[in-house]
């Protein structure tokens, strides 16, 4: 059974329809008088992280990715239970997780620690609280919208570059990425589709247009703006961003931090076009 | 920093209220008109399974530990979240996973899976629905109560040495636990206190008393109908029985499926008695 087999028996098993999208989607369910919003990243050391990465940056990222999953829900964070396997530098750990639940106000509810051995693995559920309803899904964009970016692409892959190389450039947009919380929350009543940028732009506009069953029209020269001179292509393809995709009205761009990078149009055999074109090779990082 | 240092250091992090016990009590929070509980446990492979333990029963036991959290809140389960590592005869990790969702009739809400190296790692989310206000707690034992037990103790101990030796036995109680919803959702208006033996009777019994800061008088005679001939000191050192423990008034046991084996005492300077002795020794499994 392959990875993709595997999610596939997953997802049959997971009937509920809160269960929109395991791996790669949040789970909506009703509660009381509330909807709730939980998620759930697992990171592996040298898989997710850098081998030898600042342990403090680790416990940043996990909140983080988690933190990124409610933003795309428009979601208001109320808690994270981490799981947390022991080693070296703990210290640094609590001190990456004292800071990203300070930064982002966000209590620590509970979780687990283990004693294990080789590669060190840690998780993250994250609970929230729907701020609109209906809550926004990867599945509502329509011909007619317009596609934006919350932010700029390609930073996180400078700072991973610089970390692992030792080359100039700012480590912090890949060790400490900001998940768009606040945005999130302001867009939500607005954006017919949203989630967010963590394995590529192209693969994940890619994922929002077949869950839309609508074709993505991406303008390369508007995205230039918002990547590294000389490095959009690779930009595109980049994860660990965590900025915003969405789509919605034409001029949202006008009242929100939105930049508009291409068009929604009705799907005629091409997930997503760029400049008019398929990509090909590699649209992102699956893992 | 050793593992009790960081579970410190993560205790002084968790300043919400919700926060009630990390690592070994679930987190309660108001949501909306509900009371909302969730819990988390991680499994190491080697570490909480036997090597080479069929991915079937590791499924089973991931989900089981964390509905007994539930179990011992008086919770309705809402759903699961889970974390799975790839690896060989990942069928049968869904088979398994399959086998306990139904028998409870919980709903797969999410999660992730990575790949990884070496020892696999599993991680499971548990949501619930208190069914009962206050939620019972590990703090509320009096003097003057009972203790009672939900069920045997020891089961596991005999299942895990059968799996592990090939004896004669039923390896049923260690591969496949039965957390006690239904038993928990039934006695949680009554109880005083309440949580679940997961390692060890008188490990989790120092720590109802040490939570309620009284003694707890437990009475091996009474405890004896319901463990294995001749095991009864390994039993009550024993986890993994995921019964359910709590204390409450007398003649609780005429009306719900439980046993008495002890009485709750003003404490004096011992947490626990057994016949009127404090147990030496390790008391339980500290993982």
């Amino acid at each position: 059974m392959n990875e993709r087999g595997f999610i596939e028996a997953l997802r049959a098993l997971a009937t509920s329809p809160a269960a929109r999208g395991l791996k790669d989607d949040a789970a909506v369910i009703e509660f009381g008088s509330e909807t709730l919003i939980l998620t759930h990243d697992t990171m592996v050391e040298g898989v997710h992280t850098l081998e030898g990465q600042d342990p403090a940056d680790v416990a940043w990222k996990l909140v983080a990715v988690n933190l990124s999953d409610l933003a795309a829900k428009g979601a208001q964070p109320e808690g994270v239970l981490i799981s947390h396997m022991l080693g070296d530098d703990d210290h640094r750990f609590i001190e990456g997780l004292r800071s990203i639940l300070a930064k982002y106000d966000v209590p620590l509810l509970g979780g687990d620690t283990v004693r294990g051995e080789g590669r060190r693995v840690w998780g993250c559920t994250a609970i929230g609280r729907a701020t609109h309803i209906p809550v926004p899904s990867r599945s509502g964009a329509e011909a007619g919208d317009a596609v934006y970016l919350g932010g700029p692409i390609g930073q996180a892959l400078v700072g991973f570059e610089a970390l692992r190389d030792g080359t100039p450039g700012d480590q912090a947009p890949y060790c400490r990425p900001l998940p768009q919380i606040d945005l999130g929350r302001d867009i939500a009543p607005h954006v017919t589709a949203m989630m967010d940028v963590s394995d590529g732009l192209l693969l994940d506009a890619s994922r929002l247009a077949e869950a839309s069953h609508v074709t993505l029209r991406l303008d390369s020269e508007l995205i230039s703006v918002l990547a590294p001179q000389e490095r959009l292509d690779d930009a595109m393809r980049w994860g660990d961003d965590y900025v915003l995709l969405c789509t919605g009205p034409h001029g949202l761009d006008q009242h929100h931090a939105l930049t508009r990078v291409g068009s929604v149009a009705a799907f005629k055999g091409d997930r997503l076009l760029v400049d008019g074109t398929p990509p090909t090779g590699d649209l992102g990082y699956t893992h």
